[in-house]
This record gives C-alpha cells, sequence and structure tokens, in this order.
C-alpha cells in the first residue's frame, strides 16, 4: 500500500432517515431542488412523499421524469437542461443504480458543460459540482456512497464508467423502509451486486485496511441475510442488506474492482442486462481465475461466508468459487450466460473492451482480451 | 441502532502523503493559509517542511506558533485573531491532539464568533468552518478524522468536550513519516489512546456496522504492532498504528466514547494529564464496570487482542480487563492513578464532572458519580 484516499459522503442510515431530508438540502442551501427518479417509484408513491416533505419545508420542487433502467447520454442533457430552465440549486436522485447516476451525470454536465462521454474514465471532472443528495431504494449499486457513474452509451453500445472524487455526493440518506416494495427477483440482483462489490474491492489491488473492514461486513451480511430477505422480504434483513450495500460501497469506490465488473459493462452495453443478472454468473469464475493472487483473501471470505450462512444454507465448502455457485444455484439465480445474452457471437469484441475498462486494472491478477474470452467461456 | 450517522472527511493515507498538501489546498481554494502547531514540531523541522510545501506552491503563509500542550481558550482567541488580521483562508492544523484540537476550535471562532466555551456540549456550533486540513502527527487522538475537539478551560479546571459535524476537517493528511521523531512514551501513550476510542467506542450505546468493522481493525493492528512500533520505531509497525488511530477515530467520532475518557477528561482539567496517561490505568476497571452491560462484544476484543498480539505478549486470558492490564504492564506503562497525579481529595469533584460528560451519555452502562468513584478507588 502507498498512499491510498477514502472518501465516503456523509451517511444518513436507518428506518425512517427519509424525514432528514428536507433539513439536509437546507444545510446544503436548497431553495429549488431537482428530484430525478423513474416510473417505478411515481408508481410505488415514493416520488409523491418526497416532494410532499420537501413542500412541507417550503422547498420548490422539479421532477425530472424522463429516465429509462441504465440511464444514457441523451437523458443526462435532457436532466441538465431542466436544472438550468429552473434555475435549481441542489439534486436529489431517488431510486436504484439508475436515477442516482443519472443524478450525478446531471450534476457533472451542470457545472462542467459538454456531453457526459467527455468524462468517462477517472479523474476527469475538473470543476466542483452542486450540492447532491443521494437516496437508494436497492440494496445493491452503492452508488450513493461511491464516486462512480455508470452511464450507457447508445452509439458505442458499451457502459461508460465515469470515476471521480467529485461523483461522492454531500449526503447519502439510507432508510431501509424504501426496499420493502421490491419484487423478489430485484432484491437477490441487488444483493448480489453489493457482494460482487465486496469481493472484488476486498481482493483489488487498491485495497487498504479502511476499505478491507467495510468489504467483509458486506460480505458477512449478505451471506447472513440474503436468502431471508429475499424469500420473506423480513424488515430486519433487508435492513443488513442496506448496510451491506452501504458498506460495499464504500470499499469498492476506494479500493476499485475488477475484471467481473469490466465484463459486466461491456456486456451491459451490449445488451441492456444488468450487473445483478451478469455479476453472479461470472463471480464464480472470475474468482478461479484470480485465486492465486489472492490466496489468503479468499479463504477469508470464504470463512466469513460460511460463519454467516444461516443453518439450512450452511456452505461445508472451502473453495470460494464453488460456495458462491451454490449459494447462487440455491437461490433460484440463473447461472449461465447463455441464459441470458442472446449470443456469443461478438465475445471477442465485448472482451476487448472490458479488458481496457477502468476496472481491469485493479484486478488482483492481470487480465487480457483472450483471458476474458476464457472466463466467459467458462461461464457460458 | 435507530438512525445512525457516519461522517469522515476526506483520508489522504500513506508514506508521502504530505506532498499532496499544497494541491489539497488549493482544491479548497487557498490563498493565505494559517498554520497552527507547536514547539515540538518546530524543533523537529516538521513546521519548516510544511511551510516550504505551501511557499513552493505560491501559497502565502501565516504559521500561529502560541499553542501549549492541551490547548486553552485564550490561546484560541489568539489564533482566531491572527487568522482574521491576515486574511487567511483555510486553516492547516499539524501536530498531536493539541494543535488539532486549536485548529477546530481556532475555526469555529473565525466564523461563528463568540468564545470557544459558548460551543462546549454536543451541536452548538450553527455556521459552517473555514476550510480546515488537519495533519496528525501521533498515531493516537483521531481528533484529524474527528467530530469531538477538547479545550482546556482553566477557570474551571476542565477539559471541555466541543463536538459537532462542523469539526469533521475538509481533508485529514495522514503521513507515517511523520511519526519517526518520536519518543518512545509518546508512541505509547498514542497508542493507548487509540486502543481506548476503539474499545469504547465498540461498546458504544450508539455503535453501528459501520462504526464496529473500523474498531476492530484498530483493536487488531494496534495489538500486534504497539510493542514493536514503542521498542524499535519500526516503520510498517508505526505505519499500523497510524491505520489504527484513524480507524478508532472514524468509530468514536460517530459512535461516541464511554466513562474512561468521561473521567480522563474531568482528570485532566483538574491535573493537566493526558489521556495517554489516565486511560490505560482507567480501562481495565471500566472494563470491569461495564462487562455484563456488553458481554459478547467484550469477547469478541479479548480474541481479537488474543489472535493479534506476536507470540512473546501473547495473551492467554479470556477476560478483557486481565488481557489488557497485563498488556499494559508488560509494555511499562504506570498502571496506579496515584502514580499520576497528586492526590486524591479532589476524587468526588471529579467524578461529578464526569457523569455529566457527554461521553458518558454513550457508556453501554449507566454510570453516576458513585460509581465512577469506585471505579476510581479501583485504579488508585
Amino acid at each position: 500500500m502507498q498512499v491510498t484516499k477514502f472518501a465516503i459522503p456523509e451517511v444518513i442510515f436507518g428506518n425512517g432517515s427519509i424525514t432528514y431530508l428536507a433539513s439536509c438540502a437546507q444545510r446544503l442551501g436548497a431553495k429549488r431542488v431537482l428530484l430525478v427518479s423513474d416510473k417505478g417509484l411515481e408508481e410505488s408513491g415514493w416520488v409523491r412523499i418526497i416532494i410532499n416533505l420537501l413542500k412541507a419545508a417550503n422547498l420548490d420542487c422539479i421532477y425530472f421524469d424522463g429516465l429509462t433502467a441504465n440511464p444514457r447520454a441523451c437523458q443526462i442533457q435532457q436532466g441538465a437542461q431542466l436544472y438550468r430552465d429552473h434555475k435549481a440549486d441542489v439534486i436529489i436522485g431517488l431510486g436504484g443504480g439508475s436515477p442516482i447516476d443519472a443524478s450525478k451525470g446531471i450534476a457533472t454536465i451542470v457545472s462542467n458543460g459538454g456531453e457526459i462521454h467527455d468524462y468517462e474514465g477517472a479523474n476527469r471532472i475538473s470543476r466542483p459540482l452542486p450540492p447532491m443528495i443521494l437516496i437508494p431504494t436497492t440494496a445493491g449499486s452503492g452508488s450513493d456512497v461511491s464516486q462512480y457513474a455508470i452511464i450507457t452509451d447508445k452509439k458505442r453500445k458499451v457502459k461508460m464508467a465515469i470515476i471521480s472524487r467529485s461523483l461522492v455526493p454531500n449526503i447519502s440518506i439510507i432508510d431501509p423502509d424504501l426496499l420493502v416494495t421490491k419484487p423478489r427477483e430485484l432484491i437477490l440482483a441487488s444483493a448480489v451486486d453489493a457482494l460482487a462489490h465486496a469481493i472484488e474491492s476486498y481482493v483489488s489491488r487498491l485495497a487498504s485496511p479502511f476499505t478491507e473492514s467495510q468489504a467483509l461486513t458486506a460480505i458477512r451480511l449478505i451471506a447472513g441475510n440474503i436468502k431471508t430477505a429475499a424469500n420473506s422480504k423480513d424488515s430486519e434483513a433487508l435492513k443488513n442488506l442496506s448496510i451491506a450495500s452501504t458498506a460495499a460501497g464504500m470499499s469498492f469506490s476506494n479500493a476499485g474492482l475488477g475484471v467481473g465488473h469490466s465484463l459486466a459493462h461491456s456486456l451491459g452495453g451490449r445488451y441492456d442486462v444488468t450487473h445483478g443478472l451478469t455479476l453472479p454468473i461470472l463471480l464464480p469464475s472470475v474468482v478461479r481465475f484470480n485465486k492465486h493472487c489472492a490466496e489468503r483473501k479468499m479463504e477469508t471470505i470464504a470463512r466469513t461466508i460460511n460463519n454467516s450462512c444461516p443453518a439450512p444454507m450452511k456452505q461445508k465448502k472451502r473453495d470460494l468459487s464453488t460456495i458462491l455457485q451454490s449459494m447462487f444455484e440455491e437461490l433460484g439465480i440463473p447461472m449461465r450466460l447463455r441464459d441470458i445474452v442472446p449470443d456469443n457471437d461478438q465475445m471477442e469484441e465485448i472482451c476487448r473492451l472490458a479488458a481496457r475498462d477502468a476496472c481491469t486494472v485493479t484486478n488482483p491478477r492481470e487480465a487480457d482480451c483472450q483471458e476474458l474470452m476464457s472466463i466467459c467461456a467458462e461461464a457460458w
């Protein structure tokens, strides 16, 4: 470890923490707020609740409703235009990874101008962003605490990773009450995304003691709660997944990820499939690929999962990729790449892009296009 | 756990990280910096090095040299006056707990006016402080990442605890190279202070999974490195103590402390003794007092210390207070209160003040003046 950085937003966590929203916005100087969310949250009523909370504190609120899953460059421009037209002064993002990342993209364009693809890669944002409050509604992306934003470039068919400390919001309000409206598949997909964040960042080349402890907290909580949360929507289990997702976000935001996420970015850009679908399929093969470059750390992860799984899910295996494979199978998660993408004709191009992804740099083992193709072939 | 908050500064950690100082200051808009430090750091050459780093980046730097150990209210006023007279725009604090806390006090007065005792207690600071960069030179106080400042009130003979999220600086630069100039006693005193932060915050009523993981990281690293760092000033061991101090700071700043620190505040205010001297004496008795209110957590701490101590220091005991007592004795630390304070005539008044200290609120077991007197009598 040479010089390491650890930057996270102010985190306000707990059931009912959403009631602090207006006072947080006022503390950041808000008078006119731009709220970014999506259709699902409009339908479940949370967009209305948020608008009412802001109005009750005499805050003007403009709602941007132009988002789809996996936000696109043109939608970012529309959101930024709305912010400017209404002279907003604070951005509030409410949702899963998509509205959160869109909020970050909008904030970037508002103060830095240009197009969102101008900022692809690491440390390309030069001017400070307007104040941001992010409110996650899935326990997975960790984007509400991270310096990452993933935006889809439809032309090139890739998911762009934008990485900058400026993308860490001022405040993240994480209220587990917002998770109860989610279907089983989304709870699972979000939890395995968070698990992948924790595992990849724990073995990353940039891991530090500050990130490692958060990663292990996340792994322990996900292994211990994923089944109960998905099957019964038990509120204590959902809260624990929410803590885990936040801890995993603190870890990967500062330590970086690995080739599992590199591949998830390029597969997702090509086929519009989410991290929650691609990562459980890729992770066992990625773990096997990395095994000899992070042996002791893999053992620690395996021990942590074995000690945390509730009795009926108890893993007796010692090998981490086997443990992950059987955990995901038991949860009924699709485990073959061929089940989620239409063909493997473009795998070489997908892996070429993944080899150049920012996440490949921090993978514990160097990986070229050919090696990534082997990982995908194994997972096919 | 109801609603919990986790706020820390941006942390830049590692050997050589001090070279990032000027660019950090510029990022915060600095043109004219107020540097706060003390005689020891002038003599060891670090004040000169910092001034040169700032000058090389064309930053004007005013140095405030009016501090003693345990900063006093009048010194805070002098520092604030110097800041105003020179129209400074960023405060840099360099040192152990004293210059760091003085920097926070100066920042408070600069933007909020009044006297420092106006802000004693929790959440009394209303206006935002000027930007602050803190650079710790001891691996102990954790004040460079915390929302606490301890300032001595000479009139009342107490150490005032000022607690506010505003006191979390913008950036903490932690460079283990700055620790090598310290004598053995100071390395030990700082490490046991950090250990007390970690233990008290781990069992605090406000502990959360975000703080608990940092506290255990700190306990593991201190148990594993304190002896080597103190005896040989080994650079890897010193770096690990520095990581531990920072992790413990992240934990106690957000989870709070306990009656060990309440007593250290009032004893320190009365007799000008440091936390590093009082806490190892008090901690075994405090742990015994709290034992039945945090039994499983105490076992986890005991196991963590036992697993981390190097072989010659291996503790075979299971009881945490016994483990701590023998660890401190083996390090040659004074272990009786009578060895460090002149008399016990004023113990009742000291314990009455401690019972009202902000740290008593988060102690896992309620404690009144009589119970605190028993703790002191046991440690006498």
